[in-house]
């Protein structure tokens, strides 16, 4: 058992709520993001017909996700004290948009084939101009619609949440929170750019950029938001349960990029290392690799055409290190500081539960 | 003269209004915009000072421009009834973050290396990249960093106008147009990109998008903003004044592409040739051209290293098929019929004084 569960009322609330509470708010916020889809269509088929195959692709990606977000943003509304209501599921289904935006650009940076188990979305509109034999670079035009289409998404968050329902009030207090949480998130994304090109290798600096990047974006934020929007000052339980939740859910994010199953998480396997990403299991690696070890790093990281031989020649170097040993560890050290802080929380006790859930889901060994 | 100035209340107030109207917007705007700035300074050096390239990127970018859509937005409200503030001046300049979020990403789809007389943004991080002997291609960088700032520009937009400091009720009419006009300007570019690729060459095709591209973007929606912000029914005028004077402004850009003096444009001149642009003026000369003036055509459009010899050679076929003149023309007609809906509209007479204004500063002859 992970350390922090054999607490008090979050152990009792672990054992009794199940895993309903998260499959609730993926039914609840797909059926959000349908109808906010919907409403769109007329503008969009307006336009042009031919606008068609983007709503499809974003039906598609949108379709897909864990919904990590809206659920630390509808638990930060229900923890301080906020009822269960469509308005907040709407609310926080705008930060799907928001993600699947950022995932899209993603992508196109870093040049990625597959999302989500399926084509990436500059790679669809590829195909469909290869498929069409139009003129001009069918990549070009892919990156072209995914830049587009991305946008679309990042303005749609704020439609979303503006049009969610929510009182006046409430969405004048959660607005500085989103903005926040947007900024933020740009600032994780340039600085984990910047790190690598500039071969930032340290593990203070990709811990900055999991702070950046991860952490404040998918936990902090959405439980600050839903706090504020309930009128709860949520800020201090956001932090101190959020931050470490996050680094840890990056790590097993980091672990299941290279030892997950790729049917689980829709990515190949690998796909971080070919892209150089500096990621904190890589980081702790190099601090732990011999002389000949970190040539085997040097020599395969950020290699785009890495086989998978050359995948599982990393894998063994992060194994044999101890690396991957010792980010399991920090895994259960962080989820255990999430949890205490969550027992310590002013939120209500069914929050209390379903966060506890949360942190699990979020940073479980899968594949 | 043009058409329409001969009108009776338009062309009084001209004559007395001189242009002190547009200078005044474009310097609170101006303010406005480094104010919003200065506030994020914070908030981004916080996470890392190596944030500031990007703020500094941003700054120049933002200190360029005409702030035409501010300035029809500011109008709107005030053809509607409402007073000059400072709160509709921050709302308004918002829709400039919004238009330089699309300008950098227009630049990065393009592969466009200037922008406003300076480095496009992703050419100054691919230079930044290349200066500091980084990892990685510079390109590559530059193209991750323009993305990225783009992001952050569009994300900010809804910041700034949330944050005006007007009405909780005003904001609430606001939005929805905002939306509007975000959700059609994607449109119209995914439109643009999918013309471009699949070749079509139509002045209907090209003017279907310069409806939604510019004439939407730039004169009916921001004119629709501020008449709803000031509770006005202002869609009726936007409409009918903004369409025409949208198609005037974009074949008053189609011509100062190919025959303005770059100095003034920021743009070096042919480059929409060069990117193969499908402009109503190109289709004009289509439909204008004899088999030999066609085949030119084809040959040099979209060539990126067109040289000024074969631009010369562009703007003589132009010129020679009539389509230069009947550009000039439709310009002269659709100006008046902006002006003659302008003289009915319900709005004040400052405000029509105004908009006349700027319906002749938008669609001057220059360079």
């Amino acid at each position: 058992m992970r350390p922090g569960l054999s607490r008090g009322a979050v152990s009792l609330a672990i054992m009794t709520s199940g895993s309903a509470t998260l499959g609730y708010i993926q039914g609840q916020v797909g059926q959000a993001l349908k109808d906010f889809l919907q409403r769109q269509r007329p503008v969009l088929l307006g336009a042009s017909d031919e606008l068609r195959p983007g709503l499809d692709a974003l039906s598609g990606l949108l379709a897909g996700g864990k919904r990590l977000r809206p659920a630390f943003c509808y638990w930060g509304w229900r923890g301080a004290g906020g009822e269960d209501c469509p308005q907040i599921l709407a609310a926080a289904a705008a930060l799907e948009l928001l993600h699947a935006s950022a995932l899209v650009h993603d992508d196109v940076m870093d040049g990625s084939d597959s999302r989500r188990g399926q084509p990436s979305l500059h790679r669809q509109f590829a195909a469909l101009h290869a498929a069409r034999h139009w003129n001009g670079s069918a990549q070009s035009f892919g990156v072209a619609a995914g830049i587009l289409l991305g946008d679309l998404l990042l303005a749609w968050t704020d439609q979303m949440f503006q049009a969610s329902g929510l009182p006046a009030g409430a969405l004048r207090r959660g607005q500085p929170v989103l903005d926040l949480m947007r900024t933020e998130v740009m600032a994780g994304q340039y600085l984990d750019l910047l790190g690598q090109a500039a071969g930032d290798e340290t593990v203070a600096s990709a811990l900055r950029v999991v702070e950046y990047k991860t952490a404040r974006y998918t936990i902090e934020r959405p439980l600050q938001l839903g706090a504020a929007l309930a009128q709860g000052r949520g800020s201090a339980t956001a932090a101190a349960y959020g931050l470490p939740l996050g680094v840890a859910f990056q790590l097993r994010d980091d672990i299941l990029g290279l030892f997950g199953d790729p049917a689980q998480t829709g990515k190949p396997s690998g796909d971080d290392v070919r892209e150089g990403k500096r990621t904190v299991l890589l980081a702790i690696t190099r601090v732990r690799a011999s002389a000949q070890q970190a040539a085997i790093i040097d020599r395969l990281l950020g290699d785009p055409h890495l086989d998978e031989d050359g995948v599982a020649e990393v894998r063994a170097v992060i194994t044999g290190t101890g690396a991957l040993a010792e980010c399991e560890l920090m895994i259960e050290r962080h989820v255990a500081t999430a949890l205490s802080a969550l027992d310590a929380a002013p939120i209500t006790n069914e929050a209390k539960a379903a966060l506890a859930e949360l942190a699990i889901t979020a940073t479980a060994r899968r594949g």
